[in-house]
């Protein structure tokens, strides 16, 4: 009996955030390493400070309540064009520089990301967008066609509304919904060298986590704040089949030389 | 003997001009009519007064010259935003609802539409950008998967530069890049019934025009100004392969009821 096996391609899937965004250098010392991974890959990005400075110059006043945005009418149409606008063409058109035959995506193209307006509980938060459903098919055409997408944290409810969507559930859900026909590699980068026991010590970092000790470093309340929905993301995408997920600075998407957090389930 | 005959199949290119956009009302009624039309499509948006209004409210003066914006770089980043980012999203979104599987793009997505600095003569329009080519194969990729393509006027040089491009040009360019591969109907939709005899009677419109009497409306001084490079760019597609281009209101791409204009080589 002959038996044919399907091998899955590998698929990286990059999340960086706004402090590498706000540093112009930074930025394109990643996009070139970004732009070096083999194989097919997908960027996600942050907003950096740049929507909050737009805000202010055209006379808004940001609001955040526990760390996420509040985002009004006028604060959705500065979001959307910073970064579905300058952010996402400027990097796509960096990475176009560098061979990476990127493609720059808001949940709306393609109908590649589809989110409902969060339901007012405590907080009205506004026009933010919390994900249903990722769009594997369309983003299964792109990767099969060579090209890689850059996606932003915007999104839409298929009903016409652009929705502001947290960048790291973005990441997550792309990475669980491509989960069954990809091994997925999901790395986030940021200003750290990974989830650190002590935040002021950037050498203290915890080199693997899985569920088991993530329940407990959350009762000990070493792992706290704004590392907490990082990690509930993490661990989503984890039980929705990705492998193994990297928490780093954005060195880590081409070297391992240095200490970063690995997460399994 | 046999012989394979394989048809073209027919795609509609349509650009929509400033006017339309800035009306929010007459804006849905144009996507809802797009969206209806049958088999491939594809959408070229202007700019509209929003980049104008976006500039002035963070303190930019719009500096125009011939009727074509002068694009320095902070002006760029204001266009790049409004264009890419808030109209650009917004169609799609907008399309999305009507079930039409539109794709917002600019230039650098897939490498779409390469440009380069328009070269400094008597102007210097900054950061303008000429169009060399546009990636035909990148084009087909999204048709054949029943996607829309919406394109907005961002191109990009492949050196990490975003180029601000008139959009009548990018319609005629991509519509000769597909005039070999379908039967391209390219429609200019603006806020005139067509080309008029008399600029001031919407009823004078000249209702067909070819190579041969677009040269003597020309030198009778009847065609001038702002008509003259929206005529130049339909005769370039025209001879690119393009058979037939039509100019008129907007409602011209659902109902042929009312007078329009109607251009061949």
């Amino acid at each position: 009996m002959c038996k044919i096996i399907y091998m899955k391609s590998d698929l990286h899937i990059v999340k960086i955030g706004g402090n590498v965004i706000n540093d112009e250098v930074a930025l394109t010392s990643f996009l070139k390493d970004f732009a070096s991974i083999k194989g097919l890959k997908i960027l996600v990005h942050g907003g950096g400070k740049k929507a909050s400075e737009m805000a202010e110059k055209i006379g808004l006043t940001p609001r955040m309540k526990n760390g996420r945005r509040i985002t009004d009418a006028a604060n959705l149409e500065v979001v959307i064009m910073v970064y579905a606008g300058l952010l996402n063409k400027n990097i796509t058109a960096k990475l176009q520089e560098q061979n990476c035959n990127a493609i720059g995506l808001s949940g709306a193209d393609a109908n590649s990301i589809k989110a409902h307006k969060r339901i007012v509980k405590d907080i009205d938060y506004g026009f933010a967008g919390d994900v249903d459903k990722v769009n594997d098919t369309a983003l299964k055409v792109f990767l099969e066609n060579s090209l890689t997408p850059v996606f932003c944290a915007i999104t839409h409810d298929k009903n016409g509304q652009l929705l502001n969507t947290n960048a790291d559930t973005i990441a997550s859900e792309i990475a669980a919904s491509l989960a069954s026909s990809y091994n997925v590699h999901l790395v986030y980068c940021f200003e750290k060298n990974g989830v650190l026991k002590d935040i002021n010590d950037d050498d203290s970092v915890i080199e693997d986590i899985n569920s088991k000790s993530y329940k407990e470093l959350k009762q000990k309340n070493i792992i706290a704040d704004g590392m907490l929905p990082k990690l509930e993301n993490c661990f989503y995408a984890l039980h929705k089949g990705v492998k193994k997920i990297i928490i780093g600075n954005p060195s880590v998407i081409v070297t391992k030389d240095q200490k970063y957090t690995s997460l399994t389930v």
